[in-house]
Protein backbone atom coordinates (compact mmCIF):
# COMPACT_ATOMS: atom_id res chain seq x y z
CA UNK A 1 0.00 0.00 0.00
CA UNK A 2 2.77 2.17 0.27
CA UNK A 3 6.35 2.56 -1.84
CA UNK A 4 9.89 3.99 -1.13
CA UNK A 5 10.90 6.81 -3.35
CA UNK A 6 14.07 9.26 -2.99
CA UNK A 7 13.56 13.09 -2.39
CA UNK A 8 16.30 15.48 -1.44
CA UNK A 9 16.41 14.44 1.91
CA UNK A 10 17.07 10.75 1.40
CA UNK A 11 14.17 8.07 0.87
CA UNK A 12 10.50 8.50 2.15
CA UNK A 13 7.55 5.93 2.25
CA UNK A 14 4.48 7.35 0.19
CA UNK A 15 1.15 6.01 -0.47
CA UNK A 16 0.25 3.91 -3.78
CA UNK A 17 -2.16 5.64 -5.71
CA UNK A 18 -3.59 4.24 -9.29
CA UNK A 19 -6.53 4.49 -11.27
CA UNK A 20 -8.88 1.63 -11.03
CA UNK A 21 -11.53 0.68 -14.09
CA UNK A 22 -14.46 -0.58 -12.77
CA UNK A 23 -16.08 -2.50 -15.91
CA UNK A 24 -19.27 -4.42 -15.42
CA UNK A 25 -19.96 -6.80 -17.89
CA UNK A 26 -16.95 -5.43 -19.97
CA UNK A 27 -18.63 -2.34 -20.34
CA UNK A 28 -16.39 0.37 -18.80
CA UNK A 29 -18.57 1.94 -16.07
CA UNK A 30 -16.06 3.84 -13.82
CA UNK A 31 -12.46 4.82 -13.07
CA UNK A 32 -11.27 5.75 -9.20
CA UNK A 33 -7.69 6.83 -8.02
CA UNK A 34 -7.03 4.27 -5.37
CA UNK A 35 -4.60 2.41 -3.15
CA UNK A 36 -4.35 -0.69 -4.60
CA UNK A 37 -5.45 -3.88 -2.57
CA UNK A 38 -8.83 -5.06 -1.84
CA UNK A 39 -10.24 -4.12 -5.08
CA UNK A 40 -12.91 -6.34 -5.11
CA UNK A 41 -14.73 -4.92 -2.24
CA UNK A 42 -13.86 -1.64 -3.84
CA UNK A 43 -15.95 -2.27 -6.73
CA UNK A 44 -18.69 -3.77 -5.10
CA UNK A 45 -18.96 -1.28 -2.34
CA UNK A 46 -19.02 1.57 -4.81
CA UNK A 47 -21.70 -0.11 -7.30
CA UNK A 48 -23.38 -0.88 -4.00
CA UNK A 49 -23.06 2.66 -2.86
CA UNK A 50 -24.77 3.78 -6.33
CA UNK A 51 -27.41 1.86 -6.08
CA UNK A 52 -26.49 -0.26 -9.32
CA UNK A 53 -26.28 -3.92 -7.35
CA UNK A 54 -28.33 -4.68 -4.60
CA UNK A 55 -25.73 -7.59 -3.37
CA UNK A 56 -22.12 -9.67 -4.23
CA UNK A 57 -21.30 -10.50 -7.90
CA UNK A 58 -18.27 -12.16 -9.14
CA UNK A 59 -15.73 -9.88 -9.38
CA UNK A 60 -11.81 -9.88 -10.37
CA UNK A 61 -9.03 -8.39 -11.36
CA UNK A 62 -7.99 -8.44 -15.19
CA UNK A 63 -4.23 -8.57 -16.80
CA UNK A 64 -4.94 -5.97 -18.74
CA UNK A 65 -3.38 -2.82 -17.87
CA UNK A 66 -0.89 -3.99 -15.46
CA UNK A 67 -4.35 -4.85 -13.45
CA UNK A 68 -6.22 -1.91 -13.08
CA UNK A 69 -8.83 -3.70 -14.12
CA UNK A 70 -11.61 -4.85 -12.46
CA UNK A 71 -14.55 -7.17 -13.83
CA UNK A 72 -17.59 -7.61 -11.95
CA UNK A 73 -20.83 -10.03 -13.02
CA UNK A 74 -23.76 -8.01 -14.27
CA UNK A 75 -26.79 -7.54 -14.85
CA UNK A 76 -27.25 -4.24 -12.74
CA UNK A 77 -29.93 -3.12 -10.86
CA UNK A 78 -30.86 -0.09 -12.44
CA UNK A 79 -29.56 2.04 -15.74
CA UNK A 80 -26.53 4.28 -14.48
CA UNK A 81 -27.00 8.32 -14.99
CA UNK A 82 -25.45 9.52 -18.53
CA UNK A 83 -23.82 12.21 -16.38
CA UNK A 84 -19.94 13.10 -18.28
CA UNK A 85 -18.56 14.42 -15.30
CA UNK A 86 -18.48 14.10 -11.61
CA UNK A 87 -16.06 16.10 -9.81
CA UNK A 88 -16.60 16.49 -6.05
CA UNK A 89 -14.56 16.89 -2.84
CA UNK A 90 -14.72 13.09 -2.19
CA UNK A 91 -17.83 12.33 -5.23
CA UNK A 92 -19.88 9.65 -3.98
CA UNK A 93 -22.83 10.49 -5.78
CA UNK A 94 -20.91 10.05 -9.48
CA UNK A 95 -22.65 10.28 -12.37
CA UNK A 96 -26.32 11.00 -11.65
CA UNK A 97 -28.44 12.52 -14.27
CA UNK A 98 -29.43 15.97 -12.47
CA UNK A 99 -29.37 17.89 -9.34
CA UNK A 100 -32.58 16.46 -7.67
CA UNK A 101 -31.34 13.02 -8.13
CA UNK A 102 -28.84 13.78 -5.29
CA UNK A 103 -30.85 11.80 -3.42
CA UNK A 104 -29.85 8.50 -1.62
CA UNK A 105 -31.90 5.50 -2.45
CA UNK A 106 -31.46 3.88 1.39
CA UNK A 107 -34.20 2.36 3.45
CA UNK A 108 -35.00 3.30 6.96
CA UNK A 109 -32.13 2.69 9.47
CA UNK A 110 -32.87 0.74 12.09
CA UNK A 111 -33.21 2.14 15.72
CA UNK A 112 -29.86 0.66 16.35
CA UNK A 113 -27.40 0.47 19.35
CA UNK A 114 -26.88 3.24 21.90
CA UNK A 115 -23.20 3.64 22.63
CA UNK A 116 -22.08 5.63 25.72
CA UNK A 117 -20.47 9.01 24.80
CA UNK A 118 -16.75 7.86 25.78
CA UNK A 119 -17.16 5.74 23.15
CA UNK A 120 -17.98 7.51 20.70
CA UNK A 121 -15.04 9.65 20.92
CA UNK A 122 -12.60 6.55 21.33
CA UNK A 123 -13.11 5.05 18.43
CA UNK A 124 -10.71 7.20 15.77
CA UNK A 125 -7.91 5.78 18.16
CA UNK A 126 -8.95 2.26 17.67
CA UNK A 127 -8.70 2.13 14.10
CA UNK A 128 -5.64 0.36 12.56
CA UNK A 129 -3.61 2.28 10.14
CA UNK A 130 -0.14 1.08 9.19
CA UNK A 131 0.25 2.33 5.59
CA UNK A 132 -0.70 5.89 7.16
CA UNK A 133 2.14 5.78 10.00
CA UNK A 134 4.33 5.08 7.20
CA UNK A 135 3.32 7.61 4.54
CA UNK A 136 0.81 9.89 6.56
CA UNK A 137 -1.22 9.98 3.33
CA UNK A 138 -3.86 7.64 3.51
CA UNK A 139 -7.46 7.92 4.26
CA UNK A 140 -8.88 5.01 6.86
CA UNK A 141 -12.61 4.22 7.41
CA UNK A 142 -13.65 1.16 9.70
CA UNK A 143 -16.25 -0.86 11.30
CA UNK A 144 -16.73 -1.48 14.88
CA UNK A 145 -19.50 -3.49 16.46
CA UNK A 146 -21.67 -2.20 19.28
CA UNK A 147 -19.03 -2.66 21.66
CA UNK A 148 -16.48 -0.86 20.25
CA UNK A 149 -14.68 -3.52 19.41
CA UNK A 150 -12.55 -3.44 15.78
CA UNK A 151 -14.08 -5.96 12.68
CA UNK A 152 -11.82 -4.38 10.18
CA UNK A 153 -10.02 -1.17 8.76
CA UNK A 154 -9.25 0.22 4.94
CA UNK A 155 -7.00 2.61 3.76
CA UNK A 156 -7.26 4.56 0.92
CA UNK A 157 -5.70 7.91 -0.70
CA UNK A 158 -9.70 8.36 -0.99
CA UNK A 159 -11.65 8.73 1.77
CA UNK A 160 -14.86 7.49 -0.21
CA UNK A 161 -12.87 4.46 -1.45
CA UNK A 162 -11.63 3.44 1.74
CA UNK A 163 -15.58 3.50 2.83
CA UNK A 164 -16.30 1.67 -0.17
CA UNK A 165 -13.70 -1.11 0.50
CA UNK A 166 -15.39 -1.65 4.27
CA UNK A 167 -19.06 -1.36 2.92
CA UNK A 168 -17.62 -4.01 -0.17
CA UNK A 169 -16.15 -6.25 2.27
CA UNK A 170 -19.38 -6.08 5.12
CA UNK A 171 -22.02 -7.18 1.21
CA UNK A 172 -19.14 -10.34 0.94
CA UNK A 173 -19.91 -11.44 4.40
CA UNK A 174 -23.62 -10.55 4.46
CA UNK A 175 -23.58 -7.66 7.00
CA UNK A 176 -25.27 -5.39 5.16
CA UNK A 177 -27.82 -3.54 6.02
CA UNK A 178 -24.97 -2.79 8.87
CA UNK A 179 -27.96 -2.41 11.55
CA UNK A 180 -25.90 -2.60 15.27
CA UNK A 181 -22.52 -1.65 13.60
CA UNK A 182 -20.61 1.41 13.64
CA UNK A 183 -18.72 3.08 10.71
CA UNK A 184 -15.98 5.32 11.77
CA UNK A 185 -13.59 7.69 9.08
CA UNK A 186 -10.40 9.12 9.91
CA UNK A 187 -10.93 12.38 8.17
CA UNK A 188 -13.85 15.10 7.56
CA UNK A 189 -17.32 14.09 7.06
CA UNK A 190 -18.75 14.91 3.75
CA UNK A 191 -21.99 14.59 2.04
CA UNK A 192 -20.95 11.00 0.34
CA UNK A 193 -19.54 9.59 3.55
CA UNK A 194 -23.22 10.21 5.01
CA UNK A 195 -24.64 8.82 1.77
CA UNK A 196 -22.67 5.71 1.72
CA UNK A 197 -23.23 5.58 5.46
CA UNK A 198 -26.82 5.53 5.15
CA UNK A 199 -26.93 3.10 1.98
CA UNK A 200 -24.82 0.80 3.98
CA UNK A 201 -27.13 1.06 6.51
CA UNK A 202 -25.49 1.97 9.77
CA UNK A 203 -26.51 4.43 12.20
CA UNK A 204 -23.91 5.77 13.61
CA UNK A 205 -21.20 7.66 11.50
CA UNK A 206 -18.01 8.80 13.36
CA UNK A 207 -15.66 10.82 12.03
CA UNK A 208 -12.16 12.69 13.05
CA UNK A 209 -12.72 15.52 10.99
CA UNK A 210 -15.42 18.04 10.64
CA UNK A 211 -18.84 17.71 9.08
CA UNK A 212 -20.13 20.26 5.78
CA UNK A 213 -23.54 21.24 5.84
CA UNK A 214 -24.84 18.96 3.68
CA UNK A 215 -23.47 15.81 5.64
CA UNK A 216 -25.40 17.47 8.62
CA UNK A 217 -28.42 18.06 6.79
CA UNK A 218 -28.56 14.40 5.00
CA UNK A 219 -27.63 12.45 8.19
CA UNK A 220 -31.01 14.47 10.16
CA UNK A 221 -33.05 13.71 7.04
CA UNK A 222 -32.25 10.18 6.86
CA UNK A 223 -32.20 9.52 10.56
CA UNK A 224 -28.33 9.06 11.00
CA UNK A 225 -26.57 9.98 14.25
CA UNK A 226 -23.60 12.01 13.07
CA UNK A 227 -20.63 12.65 15.36
CA UNK A 228 -17.31 14.65 14.60
CA UNK A 229 -14.57 16.06 16.04
CA UNK A 230 -13.94 12.98 17.96
CA UNK A 231 -10.34 12.93 19.49
CA UNK A 232 -9.41 11.81 22.93
CA UNK A 233 -12.41 12.50 25.58
CA UNK A 234 -14.66 14.91 23.22
CA UNK A 235 -16.83 14.06 20.46
CA UNK A 236 -19.92 16.37 18.93
CA UNK A 237 -23.40 15.17 18.46
CA UNK A 238 -24.72 16.82 15.44
CA UNK A 239 -27.89 14.34 14.58
CA UNK A 240 -30.32 12.26 16.44
CA UNK A 241 -28.13 12.04 19.65
CA UNK A 242 -30.56 9.32 21.49
CA UNK A 243 -27.84 6.93 20.29
CA UNK A 244 -25.53 8.26 21.91
CA UNK A 245 -25.89 7.82 25.73
CA UNK A 246 -24.83 11.07 27.66
CA UNK A 247 -25.63 13.23 24.52
CA UNK A 248 -27.70 15.89 25.47
CA UNK B 1 -18.70 30.16 3.48
CA UNK B 2 -19.56 28.67 6.38
CA UNK B 3 -22.85 28.44 8.85
CA UNK B 4 -23.43 28.02 12.22
CA UNK B 5 -25.21 24.55 13.54
CA UNK B 6 -26.40 23.16 16.78
CA UNK B 7 -24.94 20.28 17.95
CA UNK B 8 -25.36 18.44 21.69
CA UNK B 9 -22.55 21.19 22.88
CA UNK B 10 -24.19 24.18 21.93
CA UNK B 11 -23.20 25.79 18.34
CA UNK B 12 -21.03 25.11 16.14
CA UNK B 13 -19.46 26.75 12.80
CA UNK B 14 -19.46 24.40 9.63
CA UNK B 15 -18.29 24.63 6.05
CA UNK B 16 -20.71 25.09 3.91
CA UNK B 17 -21.07 22.14 1.14
CA UNK B 18 -23.56 22.53 -1.59
CA UNK B 19 -23.84 20.66 -5.08
CA UNK B 20 -22.77 23.01 -8.60
CA UNK B 21 -24.03 21.64 -11.51
CA UNK B 22 -21.86 23.17 -14.56
CA UNK B 23 -23.75 23.61 -17.90
CA UNK B 24 -22.33 24.52 -21.04
CA UNK B 25 -24.67 26.21 -23.76
CA UNK B 26 -27.45 24.76 -21.99
CA UNK B 27 -26.26 20.97 -21.59
CA UNK B 28 -25.54 19.53 -18.21
CA UNK B 29 -21.66 18.76 -17.71
CA UNK B 30 -20.22 18.08 -14.33
CA UNK B 31 -22.06 18.24 -10.97
CA UNK B 32 -19.44 18.80 -8.05
CA UNK B 33 -19.97 19.15 -4.00
CA UNK B 34 -18.80 22.42 -3.50
CA UNK B 35 -18.25 25.44 -0.80
CA UNK B 36 -20.44 28.33 -2.58
CA UNK B 37 -18.58 31.19 -3.76
CA UNK B 38 -16.27 31.87 -6.99
CA UNK B 39 -18.47 29.79 -8.57
CA UNK B 40 -17.53 31.24 -11.85
CA UNK B 41 -14.18 30.92 -11.02
CA UNK B 42 -14.84 26.90 -10.54
CA UNK B 43 -16.09 26.28 -13.73
CA UNK B 44 -14.03 27.65 -15.65
CA UNK B 45 -10.98 26.43 -13.93
CA UNK B 46 -12.46 23.02 -13.87
CA UNK B 47 -13.17 23.37 -17.87
CA UNK B 48 -9.47 24.61 -18.11
CA UNK B 49 -8.21 21.59 -16.28
CA UNK B 50 -10.02 19.28 -18.24
CA UNK B 51 -9.03 21.02 -21.56
CA UNK B 52 -12.30 21.70 -22.09
CA UNK B 53 -12.04 25.26 -22.83
CA UNK B 54 -8.65 27.51 -24.13
CA UNK B 55 -9.62 30.79 -22.25
CA UNK B 56 -12.00 32.25 -20.12
CA UNK B 57 -15.80 32.28 -21.03
CA UNK B 58 -19.22 34.11 -20.28
CA UNK B 59 -20.38 32.10 -17.12
CA UNK B 60 -23.34 33.01 -15.00
CA UNK B 61 -25.74 31.68 -12.03
CA UNK B 62 -28.68 30.86 -13.00
CA UNK B 63 -31.95 31.04 -11.35
CA UNK B 64 -32.72 27.15 -10.85
CA UNK B 65 -32.21 24.83 -8.14
CA UNK B 66 -31.72 27.74 -5.35
CA UNK B 67 -28.99 29.00 -8.22
CA UNK B 68 -26.37 25.87 -7.82
CA UNK B 69 -26.86 25.67 -11.48
CA UNK B 70 -24.20 27.83 -13.62
CA UNK B 71 -23.99 28.24 -17.47
CA UNK B 72 -20.61 28.13 -19.20
CA UNK B 73 -20.89 29.71 -22.83
CA UNK B 74 -19.35 27.06 -25.46
CA UNK B 75 -18.02 26.40 -27.66
CA UNK B 76 -15.77 23.54 -26.15
CA UNK B 77 -12.44 22.73 -27.17
CA UNK B 78 -13.00 19.34 -27.44
CA UNK B 79 -15.77 16.57 -27.13
CA UNK B 80 -15.95 15.51 -23.45
CA UNK B 81 -15.49 11.76 -23.01
CA UNK B 82 -18.36 9.56 -22.57
CA UNK B 83 -17.81 7.63 -19.00
CA UNK B 84 -20.41 7.48 -16.93
CA UNK B 85 -18.50 7.67 -13.57
CA UNK B 86 -16.21 9.18 -12.27
CA UNK B 87 -14.88 8.70 -8.76
CA UNK B 88 -11.38 9.50 -7.13
CA UNK B 89 -9.26 10.72 -3.75
CA UNK B 90 -10.17 14.06 -5.48
CA UNK B 91 -11.24 13.40 -8.98
CA UNK B 92 -9.68 15.84 -11.54
CA UNK B 93 -9.53 13.25 -14.39
CA UNK B 94 -13.35 13.09 -14.79
CA UNK B 95 -15.25 11.62 -17.34
CA UNK B 96 -12.08 10.65 -19.39
CA UNK B 97 -12.75 7.56 -21.91
CA UNK B 98 -9.91 4.90 -20.71
CA UNK B 99 -6.78 4.59 -17.97
CA UNK B 100 -4.90 5.49 -20.90
CA UNK B 101 -6.17 9.09 -20.89
CA UNK B 102 -5.25 9.77 -17.87
CA UNK B 103 -2.34 11.65 -19.28
CA UNK B 104 -2.30 15.64 -19.39
CA UNK B 105 -2.52 17.92 -22.40
CA UNK B 106 -0.09 20.38 -21.02
CA UNK B 107 2.47 22.15 -23.06
CA UNK B 108 6.15 21.79 -22.10
CA UNK B 109 6.71 23.85 -17.92
CA UNK B 110 8.90 26.71 -18.14
CA UNK B 111 12.40 26.76 -16.48
CA UNK B 112 10.13 29.12 -13.73
CA UNK B 113 11.79 30.60 -10.58
CA UNK B 114 13.98 29.51 -8.56
CA UNK B 115 13.41 29.72 -4.67
CA UNK B 116 14.70 29.30 -1.52
CA UNK B 117 13.87 25.97 0.36
CA UNK B 118 13.27 28.15 3.72
CA UNK B 119 10.39 29.70 1.17
CA UNK B 120 8.72 27.16 -0.40
CA UNK B 121 8.44 25.79 3.29
CA UNK B 122 6.70 28.94 4.56
CA UNK B 123 4.45 29.22 1.73
CA UNK B 124 1.28 27.27 3.57
CA UNK B 125 1.93 29.33 6.95
CA UNK B 126 1.25 32.10 4.16
CA UNK B 127 -2.26 30.85 3.09
CA UNK B 128 -5.15 32.98 4.36
CA UNK B 129 -8.03 30.25 5.67
CA UNK B 130 -10.33 32.36 7.25
CA UNK B 131 -13.46 30.14 6.82
CA UNK B 132 -10.89 26.61 7.72
CA UNK B 133 -10.27 29.03 10.81
CA UNK B 134 -13.82 28.97 11.82
CA UNK B 135 -14.63 25.64 10.67
CA UNK B 136 -11.90 23.22 11.02
CA UNK B 137 -13.88 21.77 7.33
CA UNK B 138 -12.26 23.53 4.22
CA UNK B 139 -8.74 22.77 1.62
CA UNK B 140 -7.33 25.95 0.01
CA UNK B 141 -4.83 26.75 -2.63
CA UNK B 142 -3.09 29.77 -3.09
CA UNK B 143 -1.23 31.32 -5.68
CA UNK B 144 2.34 32.88 -5.14
CA UNK B 145 4.39 34.65 -6.56
CA UNK B 146 8.54 34.10 -6.82
CA UNK B 147 9.27 36.45 -4.15
CA UNK B 148 6.55 34.63 -1.97
CA UNK B 149 3.60 37.19 -2.05
CA UNK B 150 0.32 35.43 -1.65
CA UNK B 151 -1.60 37.19 -4.94
CA UNK B 152 -4.86 35.29 -3.64
CA UNK B 153 -6.12 32.20 -2.06
CA UNK B 154 -9.08 30.22 -2.54
CA UNK B 155 -10.84 27.54 -0.12
CA UNK B 156 -13.45 25.15 -0.46
CA UNK B 157 -14.93 21.52 1.02
CA UNK B 158 -12.88 19.73 -2.35
CA UNK B 159 -9.39 20.27 -2.60
CA UNK B 160 -9.72 20.25 -6.30
CA UNK B 161 -12.48 22.61 -6.46
CA UNK B 162 -9.73 24.97 -4.37
CA UNK B 163 -7.80 24.65 -7.27
CA UNK B 164 -9.48 25.06 -9.45
CA UNK B 165 -11.23 28.10 -8.10
CA UNK B 166 -7.54 29.39 -8.40
CA UNK B 167 -7.03 28.45 -11.80
CA UNK B 168 -10.26 30.02 -12.89
CA UNK B 169 -9.40 33.02 -11.20
CA UNK B 170 -5.81 33.26 -12.95
CA UNK B 171 -7.64 32.65 -16.53
CA UNK B 172 -10.25 35.33 -16.31
CA UNK B 173 -7.19 37.72 -15.28
CA UNK B 174 -5.11 36.82 -17.98
CA UNK B 175 -1.97 34.77 -15.82
CA UNK B 176 -2.32 31.44 -17.27
CA UNK B 177 0.12 29.89 -17.92
CA UNK B 178 1.50 30.60 -14.54
CA UNK B 179 4.47 30.82 -15.37
CA UNK B 180 6.88 32.24 -12.63
CA UNK B 181 3.97 31.62 -10.19
CA UNK B 182 3.64 28.88 -7.18
CA UNK B 183 1.13 26.95 -6.36
CA UNK B 184 0.58 26.09 -2.66
CA UNK B 185 -2.00 23.70 -1.26
CA UNK B 186 -3.06 23.17 2.89
CA UNK B 187 -3.24 19.31 2.32
CA UNK B 188 -2.15 16.08 0.57
CA UNK B 189 -0.76 16.24 -3.05
CA UNK B 190 -2.80 13.49 -4.96
CA UNK B 191 -1.98 13.04 -9.03
CA UNK B 192 -5.08 15.27 -9.74
CA UNK B 193 -3.59 18.08 -8.11
CA UNK B 194 -0.38 17.66 -9.92
CA UNK B 195 -2.24 17.61 -13.49
CA UNK B 196 -4.30 20.84 -12.50
CA UNK B 197 -0.94 22.64 -11.84
CA UNK B 198 1.13 21.22 -15.20
CA UNK B 199 -1.95 21.83 -17.24
CA UNK B 200 -1.63 25.50 -15.53
CA UNK B 201 1.47 25.89 -16.61
CA UNK B 202 3.11 25.99 -12.99
CA UNK B 203 6.77 24.74 -12.46
CA UNK B 204 6.25 24.76 -8.71
CA UNK B 205 3.53 22.93 -6.33
CA UNK B 206 4.02 23.10 -2.87
CA UNK B 207 1.98 21.08 -0.35
CA UNK B 208 1.77 20.90 3.56
CA UNK B 209 0.67 16.69 3.03
CA UNK B 210 1.85 13.72 1.85
CA UNK B 211 1.98 13.58 -1.79
CA UNK B 212 1.03 9.69 -3.61
CA UNK B 213 3.33 7.97 -5.72
CA UNK B 214 1.38 8.53 -9.07
CA UNK B 215 1.59 12.43 -7.98
CA UNK B 216 5.18 11.94 -8.05
CA UNK B 217 5.57 9.68 -11.13
CA UNK B 218 3.43 12.18 -13.15
CA UNK B 219 5.66 15.42 -11.68
CA UNK B 220 8.85 13.89 -12.96
CA UNK B 221 7.45 13.23 -16.27
CA UNK B 222 6.28 16.80 -16.54
CA UNK B 223 9.18 18.76 -14.92
CA UNK B 224 7.14 20.04 -12.02
CA UNK B 225 9.13 20.70 -8.71
CA UNK B 226 6.90 19.20 -6.27
CA UNK B 227 7.14 19.62 -2.73
CA UNK B 228 5.78 18.09 0.42
CA UNK B 229 5.27 18.09 4.18
CA UNK B 230 6.21 21.66 3.92
CA UNK B 231 5.86 22.69 7.51
CA UNK B 232 7.67 25.29 9.13
CA UNK B 233 11.24 25.66 8.49
CA UNK B 234 11.03 22.14 6.52
CA UNK B 235 9.74 20.96 3.14
CA UNK B 236 10.77 17.92 1.14
CA UNK B 237 11.77 18.38 -2.44
CA UNK B 238 10.85 14.97 -4.41
CA UNK B 239 10.80 16.11 -7.98
CA UNK B 240 13.45 18.52 -9.64
CA UNK B 241 14.84 20.28 -6.93
CA UNK B 242 16.97 22.34 -9.47
CA UNK B 243 14.29 25.22 -8.50
CA UNK B 244 14.79 25.13 -4.77
CA UNK B 245 17.79 27.20 -3.82
CA UNK B 246 19.84 24.56 -1.07
CA UNK B 247 17.79 21.36 -1.99
CA UNK B 248 20.25 18.35 -3.64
Amino acid sequence: MYTRVSYDGGFDEVAIEEPLEIRVDGEPLAVTMRTPGHDEELALGFLYGEGLIDGPRQAGLTDDLAANTIEVSGPLTRQPGTRRFYTTSSCGVCGKGALEEVAVNSGPLPEGPRIPRELAAQLPSRLEQPSFEHTGGLHATGLFDAEGRLLWTREDVGRHNAMDKVVGRALLDGLIPLGERILCVSGRLSFELVQKAAVAGAPILVGVGAPSSLAIALADDRGLTLCGFARGKRVNVYTRPERIIGAA
